[in-house]
């Protein structure tokens, strides 16, 4: 298994956790510009930093700033503790010339310890990500959107396009630093990849999107910490108190788990 | 037909070209950072604005700087003629709320007339994108790399994905002001998306990647100007004579449209 998912693994244990923290800094309510949006969440990062097992900053939350938004993404990323892996949401997909250009924004430029991106370029694109194979690298398989049926749903050969996605995961995992993307809106979804991939998993969804957690930590997890790293974003965010929610999510995928185990 | 495809028509109209120049700066080959890419790309643009109908950055290309390639970007935006278009080529597809962060990046911190988006999140989030129904949008359909056939090519219901794509592409489609990414090195398809769908054609490919310029205008084209526009990136910004390479290309297909016209 990768560093990246070595590391992974270790945050998890030492924090007995497996949230990702998602940070998304929204406008409408965070004031203060990209100034504001990065002492917001370098905030959220300081009241969660013994909650969470990674963070998970959208690209797309940094990026409506303009460039000061990819300053203060930059900032962000510094000011994570080393112990805690980083993990750029920014779902790209390209052309193999142009993926390399991606991949060394988000792991040269921006210091990313993984990224997600689309697999709709097939293999040859997906490898300029993997060949970082220090680095973790998530495909995007079946999203937590209403829209994510329209084609994630389409079946050939028996199979939906979902399951195709996960299998050409596999096929770029020699260096064992590919995951994927499974939404919690869907477990039963989540439950049919895990039949058909032990990659590991990352979870958006919950919270403000309305995933069940219990039902997809139940589906998603493997055993490992790596299997099952489940993302709340809005719902850390915005709470009253972070910190509690934080530790509201963790203690209730602990509590999945502790069915699981006994 | 929307402001963006009216505005991209009087542009190929004034020049008779309907060719994009992609922007896409390489750290390998161009000197000084950022701001060297910049002083690049602006001598390419002030080079070819007779001949370009529409200017095509890449947005990789420019986050590879970091926070410094964004505020070039911007200014590489702002110094295009304002009677050409500048398409941002950024790729971007996520859930509804994110697909909201990266429409606002595209359209209102970069400033850009159009942008490229990927459909495999469906239709709620293609339509975050679609709500600036001034702006373009183009949806990637046929990509023009190697692994294009691997999840493109799935056959589902007697058709390929890249239909069930370009379908949906026609549904959010109400403004008129959606067009679809069909790549020059699969001219074959691009006539299969062509019979499918009347939508306005991006046809990258050409040049570098390899693609045969003269049938994939002759497979795009329908007799109106926003039909196919032809983007070339590497074949000329790293032409000994930028110029000439740009009037080669723009010659080159409106050869093709005279013998079609004729």
């Amino acid at each position: 298994m990768s560093e990246f998912f070595e590391r992974l693994r270790a945050a998890a244990r030492a924090r007995r956790s497996q949230l990702c923290v998602g940070l998304d800094p929204d406008p409408d309510r965070i004031s203060g510009g990209a100034a504001g949006a990065l002492r917001f969440c370098l905030d959220i990062v300081r009241r969660t930093t013994d909650l969470a097992a990674c963070y998970k900053p959208n690209s797309a939350f940094w990026e409506q700033y303009g460039p000061d938004g990819w300053s203060a993404l930059a900032e962000l990323r510094a000011g994570v503790a080393t112990d805690i892996p980083v993990l750029l949401d920014a779902k790209r997909a390209d052309v193999g010339s142009t993926m390399h250009a991606y991949a060394r924004a988000a792991f040269e430029a921006i210091g990313a310890d993984a990224c997600t991106v689309h697999a709709y370029h097939g293999e040859d694109s997906l490898r300029e990500f993997t060949a970082y194979t220090e680095r973790g690298v998530y495909v995007v398989c079946r999203t937590s959107n209403p829209g994510a049926a329209d084609l994630q749903h389409v079946v050939f050969d028996g199979r939906p396009l979902y399951l195709a996605v996960a299998a050409l995961a596999e096929r770029v995992n020699g260096a064992g630093n590919v995951g994927l993307v499974v939404g919690a809106t869907a477990p039963a979804e989540i439950a049919n990849v895990r039949a058909a991939s032990r990659l590991p998993f990352l979870v958006p969804g919950v919270g403000a999107q309305g995933g069940d957690l219990e039902a997809a930590v139940r589906a998603a997890w493997t055993g490992d910490e790596t299997s099952c790293l489940v993302n709340a974003s809005r719902g850390v965010l915005y709470a009253e108190d972070p910190e509690a929610a934080a530790r509201g999510y963790r203690d209730r995928i602990n509590a999945v788990l502790d069915v699981v185990a006994s």
